[in-house]
């Protein structure tokens, strides 16, 4: 196992260390707790809260965007695992101001059981909260089940879109209804050329071959719909286009903002590669492009391959991802 | 050859071509060279110019620095060699308004004689320009002999505080005298697990066995100073402190800054984890850490592996080092 880490069962208390002692003055652990972060920055006072939940081993996602204008609070598991319900509820009354909090997290059985859980268990302390979940891939589930598809890096329009209403100040209803509205507006499809190891299992879940690149994998190595010869980067931006505008037309005058986001060990590079090809595929359908984001946003650890995300924007839409946000991990530093 | 690209022959051109399509309100192509990025920021009449070059492969190193407060031009080459004089000078004269131009860069034979040509090139235009040279890489020359060392991550902290001076309008030789202050201040020890491949070249020009780390090696693949048994993150962060204040003492009440730098595929996981270590270990000696740098800064591809940076700092270090920049691939977002 090809990993600098002390032992795999410290992975993550050792990673949460490293934050806190990166970012300390801007992030902080609640009670002390490994597993729960929360903003340490300035907070107007009843403004939503914003938290979100899920497996570790993601980085960025989901810890990094914790901070002014995206999210409020983050609970981490173990790699890949969802937290408990418990941690989940703390996280939950220590980010809510009066005004209620949204839970914005990707859809996986573990998180979902578990959130629903810890919303039930804060019924007495009578704390409102809203539930939004990210499917954007658009691999995990074809076309009219989309509520079975998988959440992954474009989720992070979400945070980003829903953190900015928070921040002027919307009420529940209208963070959640704009977090729904981005997430409905978002797509994903993702490509590998290899697997990531969990530090605790030390081997591989699964293989793909030296010649070959696996199509709409999960950022768990969830099977991917297609595996292909190696692809150059122009037929993947074409793929991906494709794939994401199949299911979510695009059309001459649309104005969109692209996610292409590194899954762990790819080179910059490759992304900026690929990003040029399917920004220009866009172009030519007469598709503007807004605030492009290249980089790493949601990763499986050493996992080689990107993911392409676009989220389609209107006119509200557009001014929440322009609107300004920071965390140690995060800034819109555009217009 | 386990890389996302068109051809070998157009990896720099296409990669360009990508942050010109994402970036391109912010950085431009010089007179549409698809090796010269300027800044396409406001700049202040009379401002000192920076510029940089070297070869491509280093995302976000070099172009990555250029916008407001860090660079004004970056020139590359082809992937780890040197851009041409012609195309230096043809940066320089772009980036002068007057009061002449820093030459910033790292310590190469191909860049110092290209960049040489290029300041003779320019005395018929009367642009006055000054040089300093990263040599911030402890393991690739001995104590005594810092003039042969290898720039590598370091570096950045020089573009940091060079461009906050040149900010605060200082002339050309107090600009100089500071990147140089911040180059003499800052040394940087790196560990490889495994090497990266040149895509014009089509394979490793060496290698790693599976069970070892190979410490000091350079971001071109450069050998190291030793090839040691895999480590734990502990020891890495241990060994990395032992060389660089084996090289530039740190005692009690110095202040420094810490950049952990991800080679090319090392999750961020893992680069928390060593920084964690390796900041509690500078806090025992009694050394306080200010504005944590963790992630990608200089990377050689899909390098797997890590490099410390330490820069000491002072009042002027510190006040330059937290002044504000943002660049596409940069935003100080500290106080």
């Amino acid at each position: 196992m090809r990993k600098i880490l002390n032992t795999p069962e410290g992975f993550v208390d050792d990673t949460m260390e490293g934050i806190i002692r990166a970012y300390g003055d801007r992030v902080q652990l609640l009670d002390g707790d490994k597993r729960v972060l929360i903003s340490g920055y300035p907070r107007r006072a009843g403004k939503v809260g914003i938290v979100t939940a899920g497996g570790s081993g993601h980085l960025p996602l989901f810890l990094g965007y914790v901070g002014q204008g995206m999210l409020d609070g983050c609970a981490v598991g173990n790699v890949f695992a969802s937290p408990s319900a418990q941690k989940m509820a703390n996280m939950i009354k220590a980010c809510d101001s009066g005004s209620g909090v949204l839970c914005l997290y990707g859809n996986y059985g573990g998180d979902i059981m578990n959130f629903e859980l810890a919303q039930e268990m804060l019924e007495f302390d009578e704390i409102q909260t809203t539930t939004a979940l990210g499917c954007d891939d658009v691999a995990s589930s074809p076309k009219g089940s989309e509520s079975k598809r998988r959440g992954v890096a474009g989720i992070v329009y979400a945070f980003k879109i829903a953190g900015a209403a928070a921040e002027q100040m919307k009420d529940l209803a209208e963070v959640t209804r704009l977090a729904q509205k981005a997430l409905d507006n978002t797509r994903t499809i993702g490509v590998a050329l290899s697997p990531c190891i969990v530090p605790e299992v030390g081997k591989p879940t699964f293989s793909i071959q030296d010649d070959e690149i696996e199509i709409g994998m999960g950022i768990h190595g969830e099977p991917g719909i297609q595996v292909s010869k190696m692809m150059t980067a122009d037929q993947i931006a074409v793929m991906m286009v494709d794939k994401i505008t199949d299911d979510m037309p695009l059309q001459q005058g649309d104005e969109v903002s692209v996610m292409m986001n590194g899954l762990g060990s790819t080179p910059l590079e490759e992304l900026f590669i690929v990003y040029g090809k399917l920004h220009s595929l866009l172009q030519e359908k007469g598709v503007s492009v807004t605030m492009a984001h290249v980089g790493e946003f949601a990763t499986s650890m050493e996992m080689a391959g990107m993911s392409a995300s676009i989220i389609k924007l209107d006119a509200e839409l557009k001014d929440l991802l322009h609107a300004p946000a920071q965390t140690p991990f995060y800034t819109n530093h555009n217009k």
